[in-house]
């Protein structure tokens, strides 16, 4: 079956500095037509880094959406035409202070395909060293250290909100229980 | 640490169907200050579905702002003043024509948090019987039945792309190697 539904009509209505915002009416496969509203996104990176401790690196942040803070792994907004594992090492750096020397892939999702194309790229790595700190000018984190029991107990009781962190979460519980 | 972002300004951007838009003039703990781009949503719910075959029930359908279809477990938007459970069993039975009869909470997740408030809560069921199917006049859906090995299989490969659908499948992975 094909459902495409192609643009006839598209209105710009904001074009942000993270965001852009557009209308399109579609034809859909039944012949009549529909608006759909598109958040466009240049797309993200997360990175969920265990220390040799055996710890899981988080972020808190407060999130001007949610009016709160949220606990994540860390993660950023992928620059114009930056490759997507390099951002993840950037993030990480910078907002934790650890360098990862190699990285695997845990998966590449859309948070919210029903309104927006951002495309998160999320990373696993306990291959990392000492690096350097270094913030956004309007980045403002607090570190959180996770124990594995941690990070089981926060699955467990559905403490996690974020989903990109939920995914990492899940996929350590998996790999640890899958190596035992 | 207070790391809130208190709004000094707020404009209002885009008022539409499924989403509002809005840009904060924010202060930061620093003192200065900064814009953040608000894309503001009602919420949504989605539900992993087993059925008496033990298939998890998904649903293709073209999404707008990818430009291409996409592999989900059921999920809609939340109607005003709805109760996320019974949101849930109703987007099954519209989707799927399957009725759930009891949930279980799997999670509640902000899909990306950096600029949109939207929360998905997250259902699992095996306790479903037969329903009335019942589209909404602009959806349309190809239904998919995956086995716990196509399960397996897809998080592996790592070809799941919907974040939700993701965090369903990992779950159902825990659970069955916990269970076992």
């Amino acid at each position: 079956m094909n459902f495409e539904e192609k643009t006839i009509e598209k209105e710009s209505i904001y074009d942000g500095r993270i965001i852009r915002v557009e209308k399109h009416l579609v034809s859909l496969p039944n012949g009549n037509t529909a608006y759909r509203e598109v958040v466009k996104h240049n797309g993200a990176v997360a990175i969920c880094a265990v220390n040799p401790e055996g710890q899981v690196i988080l972020v808190k942040q407060f999130r001007k959406p949610l009016e709160h803070e949220l606990l994540e792994i860390p993660a950023g907004k992928l620059e114009i035409g930056e490759d997507r594992e390099a951002a993840a090492k950037r993030e990480l750096e910078e907002e934790t202070g650890y360098r990862a020397k190699t990285l695997q892939h845990i998966g590449d999702i859309y948070g919210t395909p029903g309104f927006s194309n951002e495309l998160i790229s999320v990373y696993f790595t306990d291959d990392i060293e000492k690096g350097d700190m270094n913030l956004d000018a309007d980045e403002f984190v607090e570190p959180i250290l996770y124990s594995l029991s941690d990070v089981e107990e926060a699955v467990k009781t559905r403490k996690i909100n974020d989903a990109k962190t939920l995914i990492a979460f899940q996929h350590l519980l998996l790999v640890y229980n899958h190596s035992k």
